[in-house]
């Protein structure tokens, strides 16, 4: 068998990494040209992050990043969902299972093996957003100038690692450095806010802020929802175990969110079923789920029910709802049985938003002053269902390409299959989504490059004035995530 | 807060309108090259419309149009589909709710301030068809040469509104200055086919035919279904509530049809859904429907039969069976209950095709003499469901891009995901589709350039030589519509 | 009307057919340089066709091919298919109807008029990738250099058939040419291997394998599956009417497989649902199979099942699994009941595979020596559930764009969709698919120029080095197929 690696003389043993000045522009000259006028209108803008998943505790504390691996490699899902695929082990890279055994076993993995291993298979990435993304940082931020791969491990380990010991390094400074004008984290009604209320009491200027992620006290087949109704009742001092009650414990975290400049809720359910219950029925369903005794169809409603309900609280705290309906959540059994949540095992579904969001938008679609956003991990709806939705309704907008569409080729399928029929005004800018910190500056600069990529193709084929299309290029990068998210 | 629209100083208050020349056609060089080539043999050919919305009233009368208001505005559910989204009233706009207070309202609003609203707020439609559609209206119908905004609102209404009163633009004058040679009108069997009648009378040598579509008499779940029974068996002289004479009372009105020249039926469904029952089936089928004692079930189930007999009449009269389903109607339920149908709040839904056509094709699919024309919203059955099944059935055509999807990017979409398994030649050309007369040159003129476009690419990669590139563009934008529709 | 072929006067009689050396490259010309370095890279690999139906009695007795007719036209769904729904009956093209009537009269359908009438009909094709097959293999096998029309059919006819009697046109002569490194048919578990054991005997050291394709043995629903029980039994053996025996009989027929080259099992089913049942429930399941007491959701549930456990034999002979779901067999009922199976008309359907897959992933989702590879009739699955299953479960691979995609089109769509999520090497090269043995060359390398083409934008957008660039179409063209299917 030849060996499937065998190009290797290719390769001379250091390439030059070079991160292009018109990456992700149409190659065609004309377009390029009119992509990079409009590229340099957005590119120093300041980002706007109105959803994601950094720590709180990173800015509240600015205490230094530890390692490359732990930067960059574990807490990065994109990346070792693709090593797992190719036969790596989670352990092999750090990340422990649950048994003591091997928490011991993932706990005493060298960092720089662990770096080594991914280097080796760092090809496996070629044409995936990650090699954009992390090329990107390996250059801009830290100066690397030679590729990625099993002899070049080691240096990159070395620099990472010790750039990361230095004061520009640190949460603080890098936030500043990426020129972040506002970021939101997401946490559950059950997190306590104090590195939200460290950052506010610190004196630091950054804008950090949080979003209202209920799905631990709103999905009843959460395998943690039992506990979380008894803390969410401590953490908010109501009856959660009675439907009014319940609904108050929201009310009083909202508005705890609120104060530490939260203007969003964010629900990430396995459908965008809504539903519009009266008191009575919301009230009997209630009682069944705190009493665990519901089948899968009672806690699908419930959880409809309650994207009404947060839409109706919206109408008095403004919060902008977030639907991130369609992930199969933790797909492969053995993985979830034995590491736990959150291991790259992620699918997303076919989704259906037509029939799914009709209860709510009868109930609250024609509220002027409701936002609505709503995402999708099934891009078939992009044209057929979301666009003519948000194209007509006064209260929906829509959500940015998501997760596994969040790439050059996503980000493109989504204006080419949703601005035709919802304009670009009915979309709100763009989210990076991640817990991946340093990637934020690339994954924005992907989506403004994408961005201008499509509109430098609307004024080349002459259906987009330039002076339009350069207005609108700052509209997608700034003014409209600002506005959506009412920053 | 930053203004969404703060970029106005890009903006010159009179900024120049120009409809270029090669809008559409592709940047790359060579292949605008060949487009441009194609289209040269394309763009004066005759328009054939086989499927549209507008107003046979126009033509037979001859009455100039108001205000560019009442032209342009108010009947396109595309442009207050968009207003609406971003919270403009219909009643602003000059549509009336049902409540007598309202539709005085309504009547009261000032065309002209309707107008300010609509020019206003045109920066939404940017990157959408409706721009490519009336920028070519204004330039080359009035001649206007600045664009559209605020500031240049009075200047187009006061330009079009005069025009509208001369000679020229009288609806007579205008079919001729398109180059119609054909534009088939939608009426309801229950239509007295007055204004076809008239325009025939006329002497006007303009060809207005119409199209037989009995979704009121056919879909028992259309509000006035009850009514229409009796208003069919008045205009028919059969018994329509007797299976054998409501089929009879068809024959009769396709007959009537036929007389001013129709050569098509068309079916607007919830879904693709056919069905082939036994005559005693059909007969008690039936029965429930006008005894009222039916439920969803029965519903479908009989506009799916219904289907089928409109096939088997068409073996006898030639007409060509068009099935638009996958819409569903009036999504919103506050517009239904305030402002009635058809209010853009029309959403696609997930069409299924294989499936639900195929008791139809196991009954006629394979006939020589019959064409069944079906269309979609849902652009992944294309490929999947749609190309397969045309490239196969004698009895199959597939209908172009439809409504949502009539834009430059679903038009390149449509060819790009349904030729290689169809071909163009189980395609019919292009349908307009609609009530915005105005708009017919500029729709017909955006799909024969993304034709041409999408050819081009073909010949500049020597897939497709270009003598049959030539050939093709002419099939698609004139022959095969003639010959799909029989006309 | 006008005639819908009036353009005749753009072709000359005889019209040149050129075969581009740059067709289905990008026309851009920074791409297309890359495009043609790339190629140039893969050009001349050997063929690895891993899945496959051309028939082993060629290689076995490497008998002349007949006619032009018999070879090209005849077996070709592709084209009979798209003849047919213009209107040609299969009769006319020699396939014979069941009937004895209709079998003579197409026995004695002249093969030249047959080929005339597809050679009037050859601009049925335009922008099909039959023509970029076909005229290729014109071109490049035949030296044909005028284009196929009414007025060339003889000469097509007269060439191609006497080229047919020559030795260099033998089938062993031209797999020699075609350079072929390994070809496999696809034989079902009732096949005797005969023409496999005789090409081993033979000396000719030309590599013909096999795939072990049970589906007349799996399906109950299959016409013919309680014959093939029988045959099955006396093949292995066992008892075939027991669970167990039936298993082992699987087992014996995989491990004669094995001995005649077979590395890979094939399974078409019409959904890709998988099952996990317990020896108990397979039992008493199969028991109701075998005993005719079953309805389609136990036909269903039996194939479901018998997915797993083909990957439970995988594991112990090594054999590659392939999932071929989501056709629809014979849709056409008029010929099916006239002309039997596989006459065109089968067509795709929307497929699942989150919910279809999971039993079997959870069983077996995880082993590392285990490798199955999924394709699909819906694209729509690529970016929305293949490419996140195939980038995180270690032994599932992406099939390439298959049947309806393979396409320019399809296979370009195929790595946009996928590439971003899966990467490239979660994929396992080009299938060929085909039993016309003749276009095998063009279709390999109709993929190697799409791959080319589209490594050739990633790195015109800087999006990938053009050296790793160079690598990956090795590997896409040569190094994966090998190393997936284990060649």
């Amino acid at each position: 068998m030849v060996s499937l690696r065998a190009a290797s003389s290719l390769r001379p043993v250091e390439r030059a990494l070079i991160v292009h000045e018109d990456r992700l522009f149409p190659a065609e000259p004309t377009q390029r040209a009119i992509a990079r006028r409009l590229y340099s209108g957005v590119r120093d803008l300041p980002i706007i992050s109105p959803h994601g998943h950094t720590d709180p505790a990173w800015f509240a504390s600015d205490a230094p990043f530890a390692s490359a691996t732990e930067l960059l490699l574990t807490p990065d899902h994109y990346l070792y969902r693709m090593l797992y695929s190719h036969g790596i082990k989670l352990d092999e890279l750090g990340i422990a299972a649950k048994s003591p055994l091997s928490a011991a076993a993932a706990k005493s993995v060298d960092p720089r093996a662990a770096w080594r291993l991914f280097a080796e298979h760092w090809y496996l990435f070629r044409g995936t957003p990650s090699t954009v993304w992390l090329n990107q940082t390996f250059v801009k931020l830290f100066g690397l100038d030679v590729a990625l791969d099993a002899t070049t491990a080691d240096h990159y380990y070395d620099t990472i690692t010790a750039a990361l010991a230095t004061p520009k390094f640190r949460p603080r400074a890098l936030f500043d450095q990426f020129n972040i004008e506002v970021l939101a984290t997401t946490e559950s009604p059950l997190d306590s806010l104090e590195h939200h209320r460290a950052i506010r009491a610190s004196g630091w200027n950054g804008r950090v802020i949080s979003a209202y992620r209920p799905d631990p006290v709103v999905d009843p087949e959460h395998e943690q929802f039992r506990d979380a109704l008894g803390r969410f009742a401590e953490l908010s001092g109501e009856d959660t175990h009675d439907w009014h009650g319940y609904l108050a414990a929201h009310q009083f975290r909202r508005h705890a969110f609120a104060q530490i400049g939260t203007t969003s809720s964010d629900h990430g359910h396995p459908t965008a079923r809504t539903a519009d219950l009266s008191t009575a029925e919301a009230q009997r369903l209630f009682q069944r789920i705190v009493a665990g005794r519901f089948d899968a169809n009672d806690a699908e409603l419930f959880r409809a029910q309650m994207l009404t309900e947060m839409a109706r609280m919206s109408l008095d705290d403004g919060f902008v709802l977030q639907i991130h309906p369609g992930s199969w959540r933790n797909h492969n059994r053995f993985l979830f049985d034995n590491y736990g949540r959150d291991k790259g095992a992620d699918i997303p579904t076919a989704t259906e938003y037509v029939r799914a969001l009709k209860p709510l938008l009868d109930r609250y679609g024609n509220e002027p002053g409701l936002t609505i956003i709503v995402f999708t991990l099934d891009e078939t709806s992009y044209s057929r269902e979301l666009a003519p939705l948000a194209g007509h309704y006064p209260a929906l907008k829509l959500g940015p390409a998501w997760w596994f569409h969040d790439s050059p080729e996503g980000l493109m399928r989504f204006r080419e299959q949703t601005t035709e029929t919802a304009g670009f005004y009915n979309t709100v800018g763009f989210n990076d989504d991640t817990r991946a910190f340093l990637s934020i500056p690339a994954r924005h600069d992907t989506a403004r490059r994408v961005d201008c990529a499509y509109l430098a193709r609307l004024v080349a084929e002459h259906r987009l004035d330039e002076n339009e299309a350069t207005e609108v290029a700052i509209d997608l990068a700034y003014r409209l995530p600002k506005r959506a998210y009412r920053l």
